[in-house]
């Protein structure tokens, strides 16, 4: 895939905020150390537990969950713990840590306890993360001697084993360290992230660590994470489904002296995040189980129908077989977009696949050849356009979306408890 | 598939009603003629066009559609016809009419004219039926000739072509010919229906006619019709989609002078209509694009959730894989139900494969080694039964599914336009 070979900003749909420098992806902000360990919860013994410590002189946070109501004991503890004062994530991965009842949330709160304990803080500042098989108990003991070797090896240079902790199905790490020059000076933004599949809004089975060495207050923390996470994350679907473990964690440690207090800071370094997320939101569609291309659907809509006609045509099995078959078959996608309109409303729905349109008040438009080829071509590409607009669209609703291919399937048929 | 082998009624789900006896599965109903024949619609050579047709003395007749907002031209002129008065019925496979304008209109217009001259009777007596592609022109002129050999061809012995016009993507042909002993006399109750794919609520893009030569007045027959349908086809789903062409027609031609007037009379054939129904829908269930097995989910949840937790679970990608495996991951089905729960619920679900109860209040069972074979064997059986149940549960919801398997990629990413 294209979007995670050479720099970070790879795909056509991110736009490069100015000021923005890339570094070494897995450096982390002054003020944060991290590690990543094998304690022997994956099979494969790829490490699996990793641990995010904030010690900058002036700490905030901010941290959003899924929506499902069915969650993960970790997500339990993290909505109970102090989201604006964390000092600490503690992640596995392999075990999702959900349907376990008492056992797995007395796991979780001893997961932040242990982490708490060694850094010298409340285990409510430690936030709680788990990804991997649901409905499997979690092995408390492996799990708790995974976290002290984790704390016996935290350091600034352990980003990479941290990125590498938190995945499961990911076939690349998701990971940037960016400098983002701002009025009063420089500061860092690093991001790690995981997510392949059960993906969709309440943002996703994802997990995102963003670190900052500015000073930014936590409610101006919670803000701008959640603009952008409605930006990126809220935007993607690999499956229509909502995980049970979704969580995005924000720290700021301030080391950097440099405050994001202003409405102009705030913009730069708003915008700055933004890009990160929204990178990383279309590398895990791209990355979404066993897919192939990914595609953006843009639809316009009256008010009230737009969301829905995009959801409707982004999770429809049909489109995105077509979308793994490289076949611009607008047809399927006009008919998903009728399935959640009124019977009677006899909707009038244009369609363009790449610059071509393909279908004009929902009837085919006749193409020449040479038209047709070009429609096939954008269907094929690694990055593909699609859009449809609907008669009297007023409201426009954006999506990313993965292919249904072979290897979701047997990823999913084969991935088992 | 055990259920297209043997006898009619073979899934285990469905009870053979009394007073019911199988004959020649291609046989009609005295009073109907039908024929089926090839015009080069489908690639492959096949029949690609049906009619039916009804002479009987007291003819009556229902119909039903999609309730999708884009529709197939053959929708739009079957819904303008007299639903009641219908006389015959015109179908084409391998294209379906979608989205061609004026143009598809006229086609689908001039299909019922050539019927209905032919007949003797009026355009507005004839119904029209597409399935296949859509968003492609269909070649008047090749349907139009087709339905002219169609019309030389009607015969007494033409179920058997006729079902296999109706045919796309199915395997085999699901029909049934039943003769249905009633307190005034014998009568005949047969069926042909299609379907495989795209196949959800408002029923699916699925075709089904059903013939009897009983005496119904056309009210009784909507009746019995909108009754049946919600019991079978509406309860199945292989992918969540919702075609532009479902459709189904019944037509009563009288000739065999039994009423079906009093209330007994109308118990009776409607539980024969009722189990025919319920198979054929199992049956498509079950030829779901590429299907391995299906599987019965029963949801037991308070008032108001039991149908949306069993739509949510049903077309889960993840859960039909795992149906795909034969893998009993059980929490992948709880995830599935909380998507579409409130987020601080905390739903307690109790889930069962087979008879084996997997979770009890969210939280996993501990099996031992036989219980665990048993849930697994469950798993890969052809007919799966899967249950949840609620805190609370007072009301109950029905789905058949089919599972996502690499056929399913397959067929719709290389099924193209």
């Amino acid at each position: 895939m294209s979007v995670h070979a050479g720099t970070f900003f790879s795909s056509r749909w991110v736009e490069r905020p100015p000021g923005l420098e890339e570094i070494d992806p897995v450096a982390l902000p002054e003020g944060f150390r991290a590690a990543g360990v094998a304690c022997g919860i994956k099979p494969s013994g790829r490490p699996d537990v990793g641990i995010l410590a904030c010690d900058g002189p002036e700490p905030s946070s901010a941290a959003l969950f899924t929506r499902n109501a069915v969650v993960s004991a970790a997500v339990t503890v993290s909505r109970r713990a102090d989201a604006g004062a964390l000092r600490a994530v503690v992640v596995n991965s392999g075990n999702a840590n959900v349907s376990d009842g008492e056992r797995g949330l007395e796991t979780a709160a001893a997961m932040a306890q242990a982490t708490a304990a060694a850094l010298g803080v409340e285990p409510s500042q430690v936030g709680v993360a788990s990804t991997g098989v649901i409905g499997v108990n979690l092995p408390r003991d492996r799990v708790l001697s995974g976290i002290e070797t984790a704390l016996g090896e935290l350091g600034p240079g352990g980003g990479e084993l941290f990125s590498e902790a938190i995945m499961t199905t990911d076939k690349w790490p998701k990971r940037a360290s960016l400098e983002l020059s701002l009025p009063a000076g420089t500061v860092r933004l690093c991001a790690q992230a995981k997510g392949a599949g059960m993906i969709r809004p309440g943002f996703a089975t994802m997990l995102c660590f963003v670190e900052t060495d500015a000073r930014v207050p936590s409610e101006t923390l919670e803000r701008l994470l959640r603009a952008g996470c409605e930006r990126s994350f809220e935007r993607t679907t690999v499956d229509g489904q909502m995980s049970t473990n979704d969580s995005v964690f924000m720290l700021a440690s301030g080391a950097a002296e440099v405050a994001v207090e202003n409405v102009e800071a705030e913009q730069a370094f708003g915008a700055a995040l933004d890009a990160v997320l929204r990178q990383l939101a279309i590398e895990m569609t791209a990355d979404g189980e066993g897919a192939r291309r990914i595609a953006r659907l843009v639809v316009r809509a009256p008010a009230g129908d737009a969301e829905r006609v995009a959801r409707s045509v982004a999770d429809s099995p049909l489109v995105r077989c077509a979308l793994y078959g490289g076949d611009p078959n607008w047809g399927r996608m006009v008919a998903a977009a009728g399935q959640v309109l009124p019977a009677s409303s006899d909707p009038r729905i244009d369609v363009w696949v790449g610059d071509v349109q393909m279908a004009r008040a929902s009837a085919v438009v006749d193409l020449d050849p040479a038209q047709m080829r070009r429609a096939e071509e954008a269907m094929r590409a690694d990055e593909v356009d699609l859009r449809l607009e609907l008669d009297g669209g007023e409201e426009e609703a954006e999506l990313f979306l993965s292919d249904l291919g072979h290897d979701y399937v047997s990823l999913n048929s084969e991935y088992s408890t």
